[in-house]
């Protein structure tokens, strides 16, 4: 079928049907004939699509009401997966994921087995990087652009960025590098004036007064029009003209950021506007050098509620369409935290909080509200985040930075030399920590403990539940030394089975009361599943001992002596194993000449993806029956 | 004594001996009263110091001859520690140690005991944050700044950042967030046009643009001066026109990048001119709000020899002060792998080498100049070298990122998230791994074996000879499934005692020949001591058996299988104890149920100063002598 016996087909459906057309789309080949009302219908369905499945499943959904104009324009200008397409952060991947052959298992979005809800290598020859994390998008595809040229292979590279995550460094250090180059790459900038709350700094007030200037591309196009129809020369003036523009436009013009970094600049353009769209896409495939398309939207477009309130519908679990509703509520350790941090503040006015870009998420709305001046949006920038707050820390505040472990390993560097090289007190909130779920394996909290532990002197609790939060809080303030980190999971405290008081010890024995030789050793979330196993064991006859950690590192000696007098020991616990918390324990305990048996549970697989956390729990024996089969199997085994 | 009288005594000094004004200059408050003549005079005395003291103790030369004016002008316009000035690397602070009280102990300059050669906040007052690594001082100094607000306290925040650590992401990071405050912050850009290598990138370029118009801040003064003498409202309206300007000025000039992000800007400046200094910084003082000042300087001002070749003048050996002569040669595990890596690329020509402005550091010059296409420099930027790797690596190139292991600490999470997640082959070639000597606690290699084995999926190979690096290196390019690092250490190869030949395997054993029940882990430079000691326990009738680690991770059951037959085991390893290998290894034995003697010699102290390499070693129980020791009291112990 030619391109345009397609679109008859289509255009006889659309007839028959007027909602037929997404119907008829399966990969980015279907678009190429079809009319820009067509393609303006299709943005149409494709919304109802968007807030009929994240309404069920769960997921981003203002992020992507905004860019569904862009990516069909994308699709339709661009052959996927000649040219390459790279979504920063890639939870605005969703109407690219429904355009390239993943329609139909849309519905299964964020489940196990699904589509994950970023893009996803594995899942499609059109998804060619992963990108869960912010501002990784133009380095990657400077290095895709660098690739083709060497390869003498052929093939645009488009990475697709928000305002947001160019409050990144690595965003700049991107730009920076690819500007000097001559490779096809188009930067397309998704300015919609928000992070995942408003977006901050410099660079966000930078951007708000080129976007209000939108008569430089249209003057700008004008005059190239002009001058290209001018007889055998014109074409090749009017490229002249583009790329020599900095001489001439600095006359003229203001020069933007993007220019000064060696891109060519076009827009700002209307986003949800597919004629321009397709316009400013061609003028800059004609460019043949890296530019920057600056296009404005609206988070959230097309469905009010969200479009009110773009904030509320980021990340966002399943909703009512009709009202926007979704349960948001209190009972999550992320809010908990926030409500400790608020009234520790309260009584100590050296207290900061920090955030980057995740003030909602990490619970610290109530801060922001409460002491302004002491509350600090940094961007989607943790590595200023950390130097910042050791900034304040040296001036005798104390900064806490409430950040998802997942995005902390962007720190490493700055919470070993501007933090613990001085000594300096630090706070780490560290949320998300352990298996998060649906996000998937670029967003699971499993190596904080592997590189936290690196940190000398660092101090590192898990509290296992609300009061602990707080409890644990307090002392990552007022006992550790320096560095401390509170690390806890996502979502709401886990159920204790066993009657227990939180105590402010470093570790703490739950005794079965008949001198057990076995010891179970947990901490955090873990610590609710293990007394689930030990309530099972003790009624089948098995007598284990808890040893719960509060303070997972350092650990001391009176935790070791103890563990001496045990025949048996099982640790479990929600993190990597390699550099985990068993290994250091087994290292400690073969230094003492232990000669009992010693076996760690804890997760071998590094990137585990999207699912419940209670499967992928129960896929790596940290539930409750798993508990009960290791302990009794190797108990059983030694008989 | 007043100022005044400071002055006249100073002045009487100078009058019995030209030479004498540094000699009466013992903190910064001695500044206050010299004249720009003796200010200059004095500079020229701090550079004859300079170049003295280095030729015979090694360090940072070229940068320390740029900054001598500005720093001169900066004690005598701030009033330090009230004032906070917070050197960017701050490599280029002798001058600052200089005038801070620490002139007579600077000939022991990065020394044991001595000096360290970065800002050091135990050595003094004046030193206010730790600033070892590149891009951190805006953000610190953002910090400190929000913190003097909080505290009601008063004192202006000076960074002084590079041309070439303006590059970093960290930077921009802190450029974007203390744009928006209106705090009393000075950022003074040092451009001097290099990173260690010529500064590279689209800011680069961009800074040689505005470089080139020294007109805006001259002729923006003069209005000012004019404006400031109308009679009862100057002061204001030049006040209100200074932070207005970006309304004006858009209009008659090009604004600059530093305004777009909220900064005031003045410059370009002279940075050798101490008239234009002085009335530069006092302009800076009283506009109350964030301004960077632009001067322009001349690495290496003032030794004929770093001015033409500034960049071999970067971080240099004691030399030869008449002819510029120091030791440079191939004798060095950085050579050896440039040379090798070329020797790879020649074959094959997948291969591409990327650096973060340490072409020479790393060794990476030769590759350089033989596969220009396929060398990258991406300035002080190790989180983009990664995911541009990444993006290289996706297109079926094989990157080869050179860095030093200190530094790579910056790119761990997109080591985990942009290589690892997607199993990319990434080759981390990490230079200075282990005890770095002069550099002291902010260069030592220490954490890398720590971090990088928690990355999944990764192959770490330690090289304990040139032959094995170039050995490993294959391994790593050719045999490893997705992340691979080769990790060297600074300076060159270790004697090797015994005749030995190294081999393509993961571990090699050296057997004492008799049965031994005794095995001495190793690995990279260690094993040369180990050999040493392994002689003289022999020697002595202790018979030992040598497990040399090649592929330090992972590793495998063969040698786990092999080590359980050992009654002693012993490990010495370069690197920290916590999240060794070691550690590991003991982790392993002991779910195996090992029931021998087990003990690991590392390092335990994170953050060493300054010494020798041998000094450092020696102290942490890994030079030959303590190896021997170590086991030898065991082994009595026992008996």
């Amino acid at each position: 079928m030619t391109n345009s016996e397609k679109a008859a087909a289509v255009e006889s459906n659309l007839i028959s049907d007027k909602k037929n057309i997404l119907e008829a789309v399966n990969s980015p080949e279907d678009l190429k004939g079809l009319s820009v009302g067509e393609l303006n219908q299709l943005c149409s369905e494709i919304r109802t699509m968007l807030i009929d499945t994240v309404s069920k499943t769960g997921g981003h959904l203002a992020s992507n009401l905004g860019v569904v104009e862009l990516t069909v324009a994308l699709h339709k200008s661009f052959d996927s997966p000649k040219d390459t397409i790279i979504f920063d952060v890639g939870h605005q991947c969703y109407t690219h994921k429904i355009l390239t052959g993943r329609k139909d298992v849309f519905y299964r979005l964020r489940q196990e087995g699904g589509l994950s809800g970023f893009p996803r290598p594995q899942e499609s020859e059109h998804d060619p990087f992963i990108t869960g994390h912010a501002s990784t998008s133009i380095s990657a595809a400077y290095g895709f652009a660098r690739g083709n040229a060497l390869n003498l292979s052929d093939g645009y590279v488009v990475a697709v960025i928000g305002d947001g995550a160019l409050t990144g460094g690595l965003a700049y250090e991107g730009l920076n590098n690819a500007g000097r180059s001559k490779d096809k790459l188009i930067v397309i900038l998704n300015d919609n004036k928000m992070s995942i709350s408003r977006n901050v700094g410099g660079i966000a007030r930078y951007l708000a007064t080129i976007r209000s200037k939108p008569g430089y591309f249209k003057m700008k196009q004008a005059v190239e029009k002009f001058v290209q129809r001018i007889p055998l020369i014109g074409q090749r003036l009017r490229n002249w003209m583009i790329k020599s523009k900095t001489r001439i436009k600095n006359v003229l013009y203001h020069s933007t950021f993007f220019e000064d970094m060696g891109f060519s600049y076009l827009g700002p353009v209307d986003g949800h506007d597919m004629n321009k769209l397709l316009s400013v896409l061609e003028t800059a495939k004609s460019m043949k050098r890296p530019t920057l398309i600056h296009i404005n939207t609206i988070k959230g477009k097309g469905y009010t509620h969200a479009e009110k309130n773009p904030k509320n519908y980021h990340g966002i679990p399943s909703f009512d369409i009709e009202t926007g509703d979704y349960q948001s509520g209190t009972d999550n350790f992320s809010y908990i935290f926030g409500a400790a941090l608020c009234k520790i503040a309260t009584d100590d006015d050296r207290i900061c909080a920090i955030t980057a870009a995740m003030t909602e998420g990490t619970g610290l709305d109530m801060f922001r509200s409460l002491f302004k001046d002491r509350f600090y949006d940094v961007g989607i920038a943790e590595e200023h985040a950390v130097t910042f707050s050791c900034g304040l820390a040296r001036k005798g505040l104390v900064p806490v930075f409430a950040v998802y472990s997942s995005f902390l390993q962007r720190s490493y560097d700055q919470i070993l030399h501007d933090a613990a090289t001085q000594g300096l007190k630090l706070v780490l909130g560290v949320d998300r920590a352990g298996i998060v779920g649906e996000d998937g394996e670029t967003h699971q909290g499993l190596f904080d403990v592997a590189f936290l532990r690196t940190v000398p002197g660092i101090y590192i609790y898990s509290p296992s539940t609300y009061a602990e939060t707080e409890l644990f809080l307090k002392l990552a303030i007022y006992d550790a030394p320096s560095v401390a980190a509170v690390r806890y999971p996502r979502g709401a405290q886990p159920h204790i089975s066993i009657p227990y008081i939180s105590k402010d010890l470093p570790f703490d024995v739950i005794e079965s009361g008949k001198n057990s030789d076995t010891a179970v050793i947990t901490y955090g979330r873990t610590f609710g599943s293990v007394c689930d196993a030990y309530v099972k064991l003790t009624d089948s006859g098995n007598q284990v001992d808890i040893i719960k950690l509060n303070r997972i590192w350092p650990l001391r000696d009176d935790l070791y002596e103890r563990l001496e007098d045990y025949k048996n020991i099982f640790v479990f616990e929600e993190v990597m194993e390699n550099g985990g918390i068993g290994e250091h324990i087994a290292y400690t305990l073969l230094n003492r000449e232990y000669k009992g048996h010693f076996k760690v549970t804890a997760i071998k697989d590094g990137f585990i993806p999207q699912s419940t956390v209670s499967s992928a729990l129960k896929k790596h024996q940290l539930d409750a029956d798993s508990i009960v089969d290791i302990i009794s199997s190797e108990l059983g085994r030694e008989e």
